[in-house]
Order: C-alpha cells, then structure tokens, then sequence
C-alpha cells in the first residue's frame, strides 16, 4: 500500500508484534493515537519509559516489580512459609486478583520444554529448592498450567522437592482442563486454590 | 491489587484505554513490553512520536498523512473525476487494499449523528460539495458503512449533490448488512464497488 503513510504503517508495524494483534487491531490502535490529545499520548509512552527504567526482577521470587525484593515478598503479612510457583507474573495476577492467598510466589517464566530447549536450569528450580530450604517452607502449592508442559513441570518440581521437609499440592481441577490460567473467573480460580490436593 | 508494580499498572491502564482492549489484553501487553529488548520498545515509541509530529489532515480530502495534500490527492495517476466518500480513514484502508478503486476520497471522519450532536458541518459536507463543483467531478461513490446512520448520512448527501451535475452512486450490498467496513473481506468489498448503483 504506498500510499499510505510512511508514519502510519511504522506504528501499524510496531503494533502488530504485540501478542494477538493483527493488522485490522493494529490500525486501529494507531488511528485511536492520531485521534488522541498529545498529553494523553505522552502519558503512556511516559507510562513504557517508566516500565523499562523500574521493573526489575525480584532476586527472591523471580516477580517483575518496580522494588527488589517485590512488595508481595517484602510483605511481612504475607506467609512466608507458603509458596506458590506460577508459570508468569501475569499467572500470580491472576491468583491475586482472587484475594484468597495470602503466602509468597516462585515464579518460573516458562515450563520445562526439552523440544524448546528450556531445561530446568531456565527455570531457576535450584533457586526455588534452595528457598524452599531457607525459609522451611510448610508447603509448596504447583500453580502452573493444567496442560501437558504444566503437569510435567510440576512433576518434575515435585521429584526435586521430595528430599525436603514440605508438603507438595497441586491446584485442584475446579478449572477446565486445557484452558490458561489467566483466563479462568476469579472465582473459579479461588476454587481450585481451596481445594487443592496433595501431589 | 495494592501489591502489584505501580509501573506496570500505569502501563495497563493507559492500554486500557485503546479501542477493545481490556484489562486482559492489557495486562498482556504490558508483560510483553517488560520482556521485549530496549531498542525494539525504542523504535515503538519512536514511531509514536513520528506519527504524532508528522501526520496531518489533507486538507482537500481530510485524510491523515504525512504530507498535505495527502498523497492519494497528490498522486496524478489517480482519477480526479471520481470521488468516494468514506467515514473514517481506516475505511479508506480497507477499499485501498482491494486494489480495485483509483479515485479519490472524501473523508467524512464521523456520520450525521442528531442526538450525539453530530450536524453536516462537522463532516465538512459544504467542503465536499464545493470539491465535487471545483474539480468537475462525475461520479460520487457513497461507501459511508451500511447501518442506520451511514445510510441517513449517503441520504443526506446524495439530497445536497442534487443540484450539481454528478452521478451519485452507493456501494452495493455485496457486504452483509450491519456489518462493518473494516471487517469485511477484500473480495467482498472489491464486489460491493464494482457493482455499485445509482443512488
């Protein structure tokens, strides 16, 4: 389309390499910012400056935060001897937006994928052992992803976590199988967290 | 969610303000922004920033362009005999892409909306019926979108082209009624101009 503008589809580009936007969100989204006032629109390129300058990993749980340790793990009200290990920070999310957790995260970024290459070492789990140790957690909640990745990532985490002192329950399957995590309904998400099952 | 990144919240909720986005999506981007490499965020909000700079209203047509005249009136190749008129740029877009139209345009940039206040002047209507007089113009498509208020808008604008010497013609309903110009199918709006009928 040359006869379009240069400015327009450099933006269209940049949209369409976001998750799940194709070219007709793409456009969209770049003609909502010509139709934007020019303060909102520096609002949020200020918004993504900021995000890259402050987020940093959480040296303690692997959380994306402005503040290392993360405020969830510097929070003294929270359980410190409860740990639930999610796939991604956008999991946690959703697990917080239930309001019926209140003990510490791990967070792995990913599963274990040999056909990926991504080994347990990608996954920090010497890291989650070692906490699991440190802190004599009671009890080590699996919250990844009821999927086949999922289910042998929490296996395999299970094996590792048998020489240790803790009890080890996955979620319970209040959720259907096959879907994501951050997907489910909050309350069918609080579910699962209640009835979760020695694993 | 008082434990959550206030750098990630503020990034969510200025996506959350992009059309169909909601907090899911939003909160997507925003994990994807984090995890992309500094130069690529760089060029996104780089290409914010052109596009905010550079692009301006034709004044002829009302496209958005870098350039004015927009470089579809620029352009000598195109046929300035016939004229379509079309509610948003993004509709422009769509007609662009099936390559089958080489006129000009006229961007309305809304519809006649009485009870959102929405009168001829701010579509502009006396500028086109001035440009359909200046440049002799033969034939004007009427492509606004195939709802109530495109089809008051076409009627509208068909009764004030009545006193100039100029074919007035409507899109034909090739494309499914109540749907939405941007959403259809290239080939389906290829059809729908081709058989166009007197209006």
């Amino acid at each position: 389309m040359s006869n379009l503008s240069k400015s327009i589809e450099g933006v269209i580009k940049a949209f369409k390499k976001f998750p799940s936007v194709g070219e007709k969100s793409a456009t969209r989204f770049a003609y909502f910012l010509m139709k934007q006032p020019k303060p909102e629109v520096k609002k949020l390129l200020n918004a993504i400056i900021d995000l890259k300058q402050s987020v940093n990993l959480c040296s303690r749980c692997n959380n994306l935060d402005d503040s290392d340790p993360c405020s969830i793990c510097a929070n003294p009200k929270r359980d410190d001897r409860t740990l639930c290990v999610v796939e991604t920070p956008i999991d946690l999310r959703a697990i917080e937006r239930t309001s019926k957790y209140n003990g510490k995260y791990f967070i792995l970024h990913g599963v274990l994928s040999p056909l990926d290459g991504i080994t347990p070492d990608d996954l920090n789990i010497n890291n989650l052992v070692r906490l699991v140790k440190k802190h004599s957690v009671k009890e080590v909640i699996l919250a990844t992803n009821p999927r086949a990745q999922g289910e042998s990532t929490a296996n395999y985490i299970k094996d590792r976590l048998k020489s240790s002192d803790v009890k080890v329950s996955r979620i319970a399957y209040g959720i259907p199988v096959g879907s994501e995590l951050e997907y489910v309904d909050s309350l069918s998400l609080a579910r699962s967290i209640e009835g979760r099952r020695k694993f």
